[in-house]
């Protein structure tokens, strides 16, 4: 597995292509932020018309398993320097969400029931 | 790091969240890209309404901080449970797309630039 | 029909919704938009678990289509607050728009196709 | 104003434009929301980078103004096309949430203070 699937590789990776491109100045959190929604308009856009029931199968075929791949690239790379502008250690942040959701939802609770918001 | 750090072990994870609650059937991409909008949408909220230029130095500072850290972490584990079901290897193609911006983004042409959409 | 039927209307009430609050100040365009995002994420959530071919009906089944109204008026009022201090008159662009599907959309090209991107 | 002003009048020449297109069959609601989502995306895209203090006073200019309409009203169609569908009378659901919101943020309370999310 190649480097890239630390999360804090991928941090350091985009802050140094940011830092050599000067784009610093354009990565505030409000705007990370908003370029985030873009990338994941992008992702909606290759999903929206297809059949639901079809959905799962066709995303594995080509092309739109690479496409889908570049595009939840694009939202995972925004995600990650999001987090980095806001001092957020993403791997430590996942690590607590994932203890807390084991607490929040147990097995017995939620076995086969979606937790549907009101 | 936590072995959270890496974006396999975070799917796995997921993957295993998701099956001893049985929850796999809900997880069609269409469904968890909806689930990753909801959360995206509850990252906003906390950005919305705090002016750009005082969002970096709030964002580090709690209890912003950690709020954020939570929402991100949503994001994050709908997005690498989205690639799961779709065959995605979000770290091969994180992998793949750092080294696409290297060459589409030249630091010799956009140095200083947005690259603005029109 | 109530004038807030009209988007004419329902501009003028937001502006002055805002105005009596003091909460021009908060209304930039890329807060209003994250506002904006914040509410489509609620709606996601509304949706999100529940089977695509279900959808349809339990949408206009209670509770689900007095809270669906709730969302998408909040995405309606945050969208036409935007389009006002961003000096769109939403009326007229619809307008426009609406005459540019009918060219860009051919009923003898696209009958029973969905316009897939890429 | 032109007719396209109303909500009512939207709705129907969008149920229209879907119907001569055969394009209903594309339209349930979980495929029209991330169609809306979309929308949102290539909205964000236009705004992402612009300084946020400098939004304001870009936004009213071209080529911008024109193209922010644009993305606004496809926001504005599938979120119409998506309560048309859903059940949800579009004009009476903003009606009541412009009167809740009266109750829910008196003048008093709120003058000056944004809504913050926690």
């Amino acid at each position: 597995m190649s480097n890239n699937d630390s999360l804090a590789s991928i941090t350091d990776q985009m802050r140094e292509f940011t830092r050599v491109r000067d784009w610093h100045q354009f990565h505030d959190p409000k705007s990370l932020l908003l370029a985030l929604v873009g990338e994941i308009g992008e992702l909606s856009e290759l999903l929206q018309w297809i059949p639901a029931q079809e959905a799962s199968e066709l995303a594995q075929q080509e092309p739109l398993n690479h496409r889908l791949g570049e595009e939840m690239s694009d939202v995972l790379l925004y995600l990650v320097r999001l987090a980095d502008v806001c001092g957020v250690d993403l791997g430590q942040a996942v690590n607590e969400k994932l203890t807390a959701n084991e607490q929040r939802f147990p097995v017995s609770d939620v076995h086969g029931v979606a937790p549907l918001k009101e």
